[in-house]
């Protein structure tokens, strides 16, 4: 019995993050928007008693050229919150995370589906809380033009407070629901949150009963000094960039730091880097398997995710020369920095910088299920992780075998658990239920 | 074999509109927000082949005084998109019908959540769409006052072109996943919807696939002039206010004549009025339960129901005197006109009102499988409806009795199915798949 033990998410949206998956030999190339391919994913996932099933979003086609994006599986792709309440009713114990934007959503809406979704799964939802990089959403959402970065922070920072104020609506002992008398529930315990704030006007009170949770799992994954601030702040799991060991060790470091400074228990954020995990039972045959992904993305989709990671039309550039300078843009800071540190770093040409991120450009574990095991134990050890948000190379293959070698090994070694200890997200994080605000204790 | 059958849809949001539901005797007080009864409900309704489970919703608390507010069942409840994507992972057949408001709704959202619940359920989604009459819900969504009636319903008609135009982003056939080739979808095979209108401005496409049903089917309960319009240029099923036969004749040859000088086929809208149904071993016994279940609400409910009927507090009125006049408001005008036709036909003091609106003011039909079975049947076959929007008195026990013994006598009689001929609620309802707008044929 070790002291810590890792958590494990499952990143699944797209069901994997590499362009080439649905093109692997076997590979279910239409899982994104099937639902009983997902269905039969989730079930696996909880079978291996992994911590959540973790779906990101998108709110318009990723902005690549056409000529990638018609390479793409992550075209279309279900609604979170309407696909992870029908995941809720095929599972028990797993918990279920879903994206949502501060930036376009009504925060009456954002806080009455996770409600919705907490007490339908018995209290295993989570709330990844996003302002949404992609500037093309804008456009969808009746705006000219997208959010600039800081105003989008600060909106993120007041959305929050509304939300849980709303889910703190009704006392957990409001619903009596005395059928002798004929009083359902008690207006004295019941909060009108009546915020009026610079982005915000919410009267209140949320029509849905206090969640099983007291508040749903709050998850992000802001990397720029903004994101980590908010995170530090008010997240309880960090969907942290997986780059090299020392620069995880740092951000760890920074965003418990922080947390701590705000006066709160860094125990009580999780950080879980996402990691691309391809095993086989050589070391070698797990490489092969690498390469032969890689081979599967298309210059195109290469040139795309290039272009997406920098803001820019990357098809502009020298494909053999070294990247140019790259102005700032409104999008995502941290996805630039880290690719321009990248072609710094290891001096990749356009085209290998492309072909790098076409595939996935972030922290891979690549090997037989005994050296990604002792490679998680390291980065848990080391304080570089609380665990990880695993991505898959191609389903359902690539998530079976890490759900057949992998977990197993990790859980021979005291590092994973072999059963759920609790019923909730919270139990499997270890995190607290949160008192009620207005009426604690 | 009849030449027309009952369409059958179940009203379950609250899970019996019936204020004295919850303290009925074997009750599930409850019901309203616990996942497993819901599941139960709706797999019974699945078993006796029902069209559809129907969730109505509101974007606040009901607004009734506090004191009868405090009576009420419905005080709480899922968030439909939320909870019918749950249902629609524990039952195959029976379609699932979802309100979403056009006032308080981003049209990208709106279409993305019912085209990923119509994936979801393989062709089985409904959208209800509604203005929202509740002038609360204004203060939720960051406005300071309502929208105007008429206003609400123009912003609607635009919002309904806006929401298909993006379920038509795609065309049937875009998806080609190529695997060999590397292409996984055809670009000349989407539409840019790029909507500029003067309530909307939406680009698109949608990130998802053209739902299974082509468009979910479009849900209307308009009853004013501007909402029978709207129903007849867009409605595909009509939850018609259920009231005197002749009434609803009249509604009902209306809502088609005005269809059908749009150039619609009038037998593609098909009206459900909405019916209380109490079943008893007789006539006298279901009788008796009816008077039961209304003595069930207490006089605060009753004065609160009334006060929503009316869009005024109903407290200032001399309880045992005549109605007196009621000023316009920016309410629902449905509800006030039929709450002051049934005082002044009827001669109800404003008491007697509001206990008969306290309990359900509609249309109710109380008596024997065989004497419901004859109603219903009366009601088709003269024209007054293509079918019923089903509300039970409570649950479980009305629903199961109206699926245990109404329903076996309509399927006697060759007046409902007896199997689904069909997977989705487009085959339950007779209705045809919508070609595609950008791509026909």
């Amino acid at each position: 019995m070790r002291d810590r033990k890792l958590h494990l998410g499952a990143f699944m949206r797209p069901v994997s993050i590499h362009t080439g998956a649905w093109r692997y030999p076997g590979a279910w190339a239409d899982a994104n928007f099937s639902f009983p391919r997902l269905k039969y994913l989730i079930q696996r996932l909880e079978a291996a008693k992994f911590d959540a099933f973790f779906m990101a979003d998108h709110l318009a086609l990723l902005n690549m050229p056409i000529e990638a994006l018609r390479r793409s599986h992550t075209v279309t792709s279900f609604d979170p919150l309407t696909l992870l309440p029908a995941l809720a009713a095929v599972t028990e114990r797993i918990g279920l995370i879903a994206t949502a934007s501060t930036t376009y959503n009504d925060a009456y809406h954002v806080a009455r589906k996770f409600a919705s979704l907490d007490h339908i799964s018995n209290g295993r939802a989570g709330w990844n809380l996003v302002t949404t990089a992609n500037p093309d959403a804008a456009l969808n959402f009746g705006h000219d033009a997208h959010m600039a970065h800081g105003e989008r922070y600060k909106r993120a920072r007041e959305f929050y407070d509304v939300v849980t104020g709303l889910w703190d609506s009704f006392a957990d002992d409001a619903f009596i629901r005395d059928q002798e008398s004929g009083i359902f529930w008690d207006p004295a315990r019941m909060h009108v949150l009546d915020h009026k704030g610079p982005e915000l006007s919410v009267r209140g009170p949320l029509n849905v009963a206090r969640p099983v949770q007291g508040w749903p799992v709050i998850v992000q994954a802001g990397a720029s000094d903004a994101g980590r601030q908010i995170a530090a702040e008010t997240a309880e799991m960090v969907f942290a960039a997986g780059g090299r060991l020392e620069d995880a060790q740092a951000y760890y470091a920074d965003v418990k730091a922080r947390a701590a400074a705000h006066g709160r228990d860094p125990d009580r954020i999780k950080i879980l880097p996402g990691a691309l995990v391809i095993v086989g039972d050589t070391v070698e045959e797990a490489r092969a398997k690498h390469r032969h992904l890689d081979s599967l993305v298309h210059l195109d989709s290469a040139i795309g995710s290039l272009s997406v990671a920098l803001g820019v039309d990357a098809r502009q550039f020298d494909l053999d020369g070294p990247l140019p300078e790259i102005p700032e843009t409104e999008g995502g800071k941290s996805g630039r920095e880290r690719a321009i540190a990248m072609a710094r770093r290891e001096k990749l040409t356009v085209r290998q910088l492309a072909q790098r991120l076409g595939g996935y450009g972030g922290l891979a574990l690549v090997g037989t299920a005994a050296t990604i095991a002792d490679e998680m134990q390291h980065w848990l050890e080391s304080r570089g992780c609380d665990g990880f948000n695993v991505m898959f190379p191609f389903v359902p293959a690539g998530l079976e075998e890490f759900c057949d070698k992998v977990v197993p090994e990790l859980q021979r070694r005291g590092l994973f658990r072999t059963e759920y200890e609790g019923t909730t997200l919270r139990d499997h994080l270890g995190l607290e239920r949160p008192a009620n605000r207005f009426f604690p204790g």
